[in-house]
């Protein structure tokens, strides 16, 4: 346990310092050998990589449309029922997010209008690895189905020659998904960014992975112009800001399903009550012991940082300085508080809302800015899957009373081709009022 | 002259390709050493840089508030005017943009909320080289005005020991800018990216500049986590689509002020009339010899294309393939097309709407996506100087109904500390109802 006002400013940094993560030289040449054989052999190139890394046989790259549509009789009525609320509040919680076009005169006959365009071809990413993710299929793929993309691209990796689970599928399904690719890593980023004969080519490459599959989208934003990716990705993180009447099962429960995603997450607790800190530690312990990934769980938690501040009014000035993914506010009141939020991806509040409510339900979206991107970059919301351009429209008069204001700018940054543009209309104007 | 049905697609792809940029390896090394220093040696390097780079005996770093409030005494009013109005347009339809927060409940007890979070410091370049530039003051600062952010700091280059104009003096003054800092290039970003005792760190660096301008923007941007660009930039660009009735010395006029602008600009004219594109090209060389700068604006010209379509109609399929920066539409009557635009940045329609206007006064902003990035980069708006987050807070009920979505996913993706973070609180509430 820290106490936040006994030590340095030089101890507090070091508190929340996150655990450097920096892509290795050698994964970025594997990365780049694997697009350039992506984009010079296509399909062959996936189809070999299926083989050698992901131990197929008989590899193929679509899903056929029948499976995608069968896979929910494979689905326990549970299952079914937890997915298909998901995407409810999910849609719900989004579909209030569709942008409106503006349209307004600056000035008489001076018409400006801001107007939304959907991407058209956007790629969903969904890792494959220890567990299948249909809530990252939700969490992505809901979005792409309210923005109205032409073409939405799943890649999964498949391993061996076990078919996609079908929670996957049925959770696409749902989401109006029909083109499912089984290839993953950087292979299948590659194909999504240059297109295949198999797989189409995309705008934008969303969604979550390894080393391998963060490098390949960096790379393919890097070196094709126009193409986009959604957001840098990091280790995950829970900041819990709790009480003296915090429940410590609760904040421990809490703690322990953010370090059970990965050995590099980071967990950190911020309190104004001693006593709930240590009740807290040995919660943790006595619940660790009845997790199966107890082994990652407490390695995270080796990393992580327990802290005595003064007053909660501190521990919200901490948390921004951190600037958490998720921030979980175990308060008896929080809303005297939550205008003192800054630099969170989303928050949690009260007692009865842990994290894993958002990573999978709430409606609230789980792709999150990490790794302290969460005082620039936004929460996944819709308009990540819009882009904005501007129309204007103005008339003869509109243009002979703007032109008081373009034509010293113009002149005033040299550029008379910028004022004659202007002039020719003027003369044309005036030669027509003769 | 290309008649686009009468050649193959190769052809067709060449017309519309753009000149390679590519920053050289050279470039990346020096703005690599200028970032290293001014990370290690703050005012001190940003100062030496001046000596060396800008020519100035006696380089000073900040403006002091009086100048800046005193520049307005040297304009004329003709140009005051000008500022004032562009200011007053681009504020007006900027203003339109403030995001508003969403809050609902996606299942009783369930309230999701979305919130935007103004980005707290961001920095604003404005390129000195060959001409003041205070409408990108204008295109910037009004926006970080309008966002609120706390610290806004504007860079800008100074040759010798002239003082900064005051055009862009006053322009910043108007949208509130009081940090001015008078260091260009590499330096400068650097300077905003790490901080300096001078140079507030910021978290968000906007504005165009040259190839080590936007070097360095894509260096911090990639490794100081969380640090965020507004765009790639690349050179600029215009297509016009013209009818048989339009004007060519208006067509000539619109595609010299893009020209104007760099030998590497890039201007597009589609027409269904091969009459109109004959008389452009001989308005052209008609108005081409009374710009000052006719030589960068023949250069530019040379890699242009001047193309027959078949029909209206196919001039905004070719449009949407090539996917320009400013799209002017110089018809009849543009409305029954306004739909077909895509991958614009910024729209012109009718005989009276310049590109001029909206490079300076109509309201819209001038910072666009060029290169290609439009088919997924928005025009610069409001919401560039915003973050969205996420709230959730959940009820008891509101849990107790969620956890029936929750648990089996949490099951079915294999995160046991995901579910026990619901599951003690059920067993909380459960022992509370005993």
């Amino acid at each position: 346990m820290l106490r936040w006002n006994e030590v340095s400013t030089d101890a507090q940094a070091a508190a929340l310092m996150r655990p450097a993560v920096s892509a290795s030289a050698e994964v970025e040449a594997i990365c780049q050998a694997i697009m350039a054989n992506v984009k010079e052999q296509g399909d062959t190139a996936l189809l070999n990589m299926a083989k050698q890394y992901d131990n197929r046989e008989t590899p193929r790259l679509l899903v056929p449309l029948s499976e995608i549509n069968d896979a929910e009789q494979q689905l326990s009525s549970e299952l079914k029922y937890a997915i298909d609320t998901a995407y409810a509040n999910v849609k719900r919680f989004h579909q209030a997010q569709l942008p409106k076009d503006i349209k307004l005169s600056t000035q008489p006959g001076v018409l400006c209008e801001l107007k939304y365009q959907a991407i058209e071809a956007v790629g969903i990413y969904v890792p494959g690895g220890s567990a299948p993710l249909p809530s990252s299929v939700i969490m992505q793929g809901v979005l792409a189905q309210l923005s109205g993309a032409k073409t939405v691209v799943l890649t999964t990796p498949v391993q061996g020659d076990l078919p996609i689970n079908p929670a996957i599928l049925y959770a696409a399904k749902l989401c109006g998904i029909k083109t499912i690719v089984e290839s993953g890593g950087a292979g299948a980023i590659a194909a999504m960014a240059y297109g295949t004969d198999s797989v189409p080519k995309v705008n934008k490459i969303f969604g979550p992975g390894n080393s391998f599959v963060t490098m390949a989208k960096q790379l393919v934003a890097q070196t094709i112009p126009g193409m986009a990716i959604d957001m840098p990705a990091g280790p995950s993180e829970v900041l819990v800001i709790a009480d003296e009447r915090a429940n410590p099962e609760f904040i421990a429960a809490d703690l322990l399903s953010q370090a059970e995603h990965g050995t590099d997450s980071q967990v950190i607790l911020l309190s104004n009550c001693a006593l709930i800190i240590a009740q807290t530690e040995q919660a943790i312990e006595r619940q660790l012991t009845a997790l199966s990934r107890r082994d990652i769980a407490a390695q995270a938690l080796a990393n992580s940082s327990f802290i005595l501040v003064d007053s909660i009014e501190q521990a919200f000035d901490v948390s921004a300085q951190y600037g958490p993914e998720h921030l979980i506010l175990q308060l008896a009141d929080a809303n005297p508080y939550l205008a003192k939020v800054k630099n969170a991806g989303s928050v949690f509040v009260g007692d009865y809302t842990p994290e894993s409510a958002g990573d999978y339900a709430s409606g609230t979206n789980h792709v999150l800015p990490t790794y302290g991107y969460s005082a620039t970059y936004s929460s996944l919301n819709l308009l990540d899957f819009f882009r904005t351009y501007t129309v204007q429209t103005i008339t003869e008069n509109g243009l002979k009373n703007l032109s008081k204001a373009i034509l010293p700018l113009a002149d005033a940054e040299g550029l008379d081709a910028h004022a004659s543009a202007v002039k020719v209309r003027l003369e044309a104007m005036n030669r027509g009022n003769e």
